[in-house]
């Protein structure tokens, strides 16, 4: 039941990040410096460490697009890794470089590495560590820079906030947090906001349960690494009574309007036309300077989770890729609800 | 990418809500009177009004089970709505009944009526309003009912609690939220825990954002009717530090351990053999006594959104159901991860 | 990528065969009497034995149609099994009826018993053949007459007919071969077409494989029981030259015309604007009444399949079926290239 | 209900073509030369022209694999166009490119052109042409590999023949039919027949129309481009018997053995352990040296369809690309069938 679809590939370390986007209407206008801009915001954000300022990820489209224009064709992305040279041994596909590099053993807690080491029968965690890196979130924000693009068509427009992080609720405090955590060799997540605005009304749809946005939306959200809730409009939903958290309904000059959105601008599974307002927590980075209590994969003897990264805090980052993800949502749904196969198939709703 | 499909089907004053299982293996028990039982479960809770006393759900095997025993083939479930007498001539599908009823005009708040009414173009909203009833979870809890008679052979098993209701957090607190609200002709919502044991390390995967177990969790739950928040692990995570929240990894006797379990059993988009611990919020019931300020949706009138329902509170129920889209959604991770095509085929996992 | 959805369910001497269509646009009209004159058809044909005289398949509509029309929401539809009534304890769901019947246990070739009694680890092949039987296309041609009542408010028409049974090409000819086959005791398989006119030009797509119409429309009838085979256009195009085989374009009054039509209406995965034809071969049918070589599943020793079925040949039904097929691939390619959520939204294709 | 998922992208004379596959379990050997030379097999065969000889296709592997072994992450192949360098400004996606190249304007019949323009608004048929080209298949030969990589572990094996070009049925005959044919300027289809050999029991499944295998493969073969027509097993299926068709079954030794195999390997939907035979037909290729008649897209005036391509005939490509594609089919039938993570949990299977 999706009609934008696309599939993403490529390791942390590996020779690049690739996306295949398919699904796209014809003729609509891709803008490679707005892509871009994303994947710079993406890297941005107080807390990060080095590597962030050693790479500026930049997109290249290998297909479907002709003179900035697509062509309906798929559009396939994609993102280099800048020092893949230095990597080039160690994440070889070819059998030969096998011995190239020492097996990572110790499982990190707050990673994949247990689970996957056994799912995928693997001893060296990089095998495993290599993919479940946030890394890849880099193309996925490529990937709803494109969907933002088309969405941009219909006059839609979002935002993301930082709400707080550690027990910082204004800017300062955050940061202040974010400098005691990093002093301490450990690591802090947050909360994050994401808004869409000026929506048609009625995508999704309450006829049947996995055709509800709400619920397409929480997918988007919980299935950003570290993300682990999802909330729709007002926090407080759970300790208001129905007359202080519904959105009473008024026209005003034949225009349907409400003074409140506590629904977040779903209501039956569907837009209503009020602002879509995502509220997403983030577990603090799992991986710490200071190192977690572990064992090894092989020997099962305790050792301690040390690998290296420096990032403090990527809460912002996070919002930049939720805002992607929400736009993937939004233009499948857009494509589900009115067709077309080219943006002249849309005029009549502009 | 489903094994475990199905689709339901129902208004909430037709003839019977129906569903339609397919991809469950063969030679299965299936326990009538436990998915009975489970039905009755969702049914009851304190706050639940006088229709839920009238009805006592009782579900009907159409196909797919011979002597007590899945077949492979697909699986038919119904529930009769037993007071269908009464709307025969209101729900009818027949052309000649179109005078039977007066058109139900004033969108109700925080329902799907007036998304729903521009999306279908309807003037009745009665066609709104009896699929997007939160009357069709209860064949949705049949289904879940299914699941769990599956996940029962791997020796799985769930629980779910009320947490809050209002600000009430113990028994007697919660009860005494509901009396209040009752008597104010009001309603409310609360926050609900689901949990599930004894699963095996793996399930989900992090190489694809769509084949994220949390992500797949979070659309199931946040597809129930009034639910608008879901939360996996300590709600804590936006404010602790990464060395308070992860969950460190020991070993004894040669089997891995945790002492605190703050990620509810998911790490990298998998589970890693802890409980999985699910929180979700539900709002408050939006059919109120006291009716919310609204407009006719021909007239744009204004016009109170009184609709007969006498619920109060249903944060039981709506923790019944999301027990049951779990069973779901850990079902087709089973049948997905370990394929088979009859309980024979599992034999190795018991 | 499905808009047009559906499960089915039911065995051949159940309770009833049900079917859940999902994805319907709202307001569209259900014509019940068409349905069941689609239902005839499936039944009649020359070739036809005793079965078919005794059961006269009607269907029943319980959700998502309200007065006639379309709610949106998902639409069930039964046919009831007449003579149920002799078969309740035969296949009962309830463990109790356990002994109720002698296990059938000779592989009938040609059929699903075998491979799906090693699939499904029976050792009562009744178990298989029950859901393995033709029978259940009867809920597939409602599903499809559905289909096709969506199609015709676009002036989309079909039809189909047999073109060859046995060596016979006229219909005299057609039925002295199944007379013949019937004497015999034997049976007779044969080839149709089904066409579909007045198309959209542009259904399906050459973007990606899995969007190709023709693959689409190649599994909807190939996966029809018995078919072995399906072509679409002339059936000569393996030895004629390019030169005669490509349909020449045209401009006559502005309108771009064909002279020939070699192509079944399809290029590149698309619908081209002229009538699609498509040709399917049923293999004979498996049961016959003269015994194949056979071993019984139990102990392997030699044995006759005989089981009673008295059909000779039932190509008509199969065409009858196709069309049905076709009608539902049909309906998903237009939801997907124009969208819409009710019949309103497709008022400027009209 | 896909676990061997897979996008595909690319221009005909784009810088590369890519694929993603996502679904492979882990620790599978990747034998690149095999790939390479299934690349190789495509490009081969009597009656291709120059641009065969030109480019030799090679696969470059950029995610997923780790000395030489699959990571279960999802792995990224590309082929690059050699010529890209001519096409650079042609086929650029920048928009100051734009003015590079003339459109071109002639619908050519037997190709994606005509609906393809209307379909994507376009009037330069440059931006159909390239995407729908045949030279994309490619890439999917290259999958396909990847799939028989993984189908090889079971023992599974294939191969492939032509069966008949224009009247021609031994290898003389076929070339005769192909020197003639390019003398003319003229082109060629055929007859090809696929076939794989030592398969599992009970692939595929009768419960539900679309999980039945012979219906998936022939969406897999009828989407190639230029393919008209599927079949299963023998051709004469609706001109014999049932008692000359079935495939009578016997018991030697303990096994179930077939004397025929008139089913071409597949009974109810299900592989049913004889070989697998599949015959194809392609239409003759629609770039003929002789043009065709065909009108302009923007003036609608008459215009000869003349675009350069010099193969004869591609029979023998096209049943390189179908083995291919049945690769995939049986590679996600065996992965829903079994399930597994990685190569170690089908240990017991070999």
């Amino acid at each position: 039941m999706e009609k934008f679809r696309f599939l993403t590939s490529g390791e942390s370390h590996g020779k690049c990040l690739t996306a295949i986007i398919e699904g796209l209407p014809a003729n609509m206008e891709i803008d490679i410096d707005f892509i871009n801009s994303e994947l710079k915001r993406r890297q941005c954000g107080y807390g990060r460490g080095g590597r962030m300022q050693i790479e500026s990820d930049t997109v290249e489209i290998l297909s479907g697009v002709r003179f900035g224009k697509t062509l309906g064709s798929p559009v396939t992305l994609v993102i280099k890794n800048r020092d893949f040279e230095n990597w080039q041994k160690i994440l070889s596909s070819n059998p030969k470089d096998i011995n190239s590099d020492k097996a990572f053993t110790t499982y990190r807690p707050g990673h994949a590495d247990y689970a996957g080491s056994i799912k995928y029968h693997q001893k060296d965690l990089r095998n495993i560590l290599e993919r479940s890196s946030a890394r890849k979130t880099a193309i996925e924000v490529a990937v709803g820079a494109v969907a933002k693009l088309f969405l941009k068509n219909f006059g839609i427009g979002w935002s993301s906030k930082i709400i707080q992080i550690g027990n910082g609720k204004t800017e300062e405090e955050m940061h202040a947090e974010i400098d005691r955590a990093k002093e301490a060799g450990d690591t802090l997540g947050g909360k994050f906001e994401v808004r869409y605005t000026n929506l048609p009304v009625g995508l999704g749809s309450y006829v049947h349960w996995d055709r509800k946005i709400d619920g397409r939306i929480a997918q988007a959200i919980m299935s950003i690494p570290a993300v682990k809730s999802v909330s729709i409009g007002n926090h407080h939903a759970y300790k208001m009574t129905g007359s202080e958290y519904h959105d009473e309904i008024f026209c005003e000059d034949g225009k349907i309007t409400r003074k409140t959105n506590n629904a977040g601008g779903i209501e039956g599974g569907m837009t209503n036309g009020e602002d879509i307002i995502v509220t997403g927590v983030m577990k603090p980075i799992p991986t710490l300077k200071k190192p977690l209590n572990s064992v090894d994969c092989i020997t099962h003897e305790a050792s301690e989770a040390h690998f290296e990264r420096s990032d403090t805090c990527a809460v912002e980052a996070c919002a930049v890729v939720a805002e992607g993800r929400l736009a993937c949502v939004l233009a499948n749904e857009i494509l589900l609800k009115y067709g077309g196969d080219c943006m002249e198939d849309y005029k009549h709703l502009f």
